[in-house]
């Protein structure tokens, strides 16, 4: 890894990967990458939410504002 | 999905269709996706409120700002 | 509707006519809209606030800072 | 009042003018609007501090931070 | 005070007074008013903080970051 | 240290070292730094979350949205 | 100290000195300060966490994020 990596690169390389984003609301959600922007919103397919271990949610497609975010981690 | 596909193409795919808007206070708004922007406000049509999975109110056509949205999904 | 309509359009559409302002501290302001911006900075004309259903106040003419917005709905 | 109309154009309106500012922490000041910015930071003269309908303090000539304030609105 | 009178004018003639920094976490900051700017990030020298009326801390010169100010007012 | 070092060379100096991240939300992160950029995104290798001392979760690589940290320290 | 002043030159004046940092959290952090930026980044050498009075941590050399910082004071 080139010391000139960028933070966006690590999302770059989780597309299309299982990923899980967990919320300001304590909640998370994991699904496949599908898209993210600069703002660190994201599209996740297959989306559930999850919270305290818990699956909450099967919400399919999902677009995620990015001041919700906390981290966002490949599974 | 191309690598390059945006978040924002997911929202431009949801239009016209019904959508769960989630916000931050914890309520959400379901309704026709009519139009969006880049700050992520919306204006949904045939608008319902609900919290904790039941209708408290139904509000028409409701503009709502992008920064109390956590996430959109289509259902 | 055609597909480019944006967010702002619907507010431009809602000009005097008679609004509710759902605000972050989970109160509501129903008025006359007069003028916004692209900040959601609003105007109301004959202003009332309710908060739970009740008519807590009337406020007259009313500038309301769009940051503390959540949703507008016209009645 | 024009179509065109602009929100700042009421608290432009509304110098020189007793007015009410009610801020983010539930707390009022009312007095005379002297200046405002597009931040909407407002300057109020014979500033009254209010806190549930009650006078808690006068504060005289007063700066006000325009992100603390939720709505303004002429006496 | 002419018509076009900017809020941050009302700081510059508090420069060198004395002044109240009323904080979003509910303490006030007295002190004298030795620099600010547009971010309404302030400077005092021979700052008290005082919290419920009381002196709590002297802090000598201290700088106060804009956005945990609500309002200052020269006393 | 020259007079005219900039925050951002201090977490230059500690790419490829571990660092205790701090969120807003209580907890911690500790990893080795990957990468980061002028809003303060950054991403940890071989994450682990703590929690009043105690590791709560291992997190692997793991995407931190700046504006949920407060501070960063080389351990 | 000319009518010029800029609040950053208090904090330039503070390089190398032992300053606290009063943060949104109630904490504070007491060291050297090395770096600053226009955001109100700082970093701080030889840091201690203080709550209530209390030292809770020493963290050596520390990135603070600019908007989780009050205030800032030379001891």
């Amino acid at each position: 890894m080139p010391e000139s990596e960028r933070p966006l690169d690590a999302l770059n390389n989780a597309r299309n990967k299982k990923i899980i984003v967990e919320l300001k609301n304590g909640k998370q959600l994991i699904g496949k990458l599908k898209a993210f922007d600069i703002h660190i919103n994201v599209v996740l397919d297959d989306t559930e939410e999850r919270e305290a271990g818990e699956i909450k949610r099967k919400l399919g497609t999902t677009f995620v504002r990015g001041d919700t975010i906390i981290l966002i981690s490949p599974q």
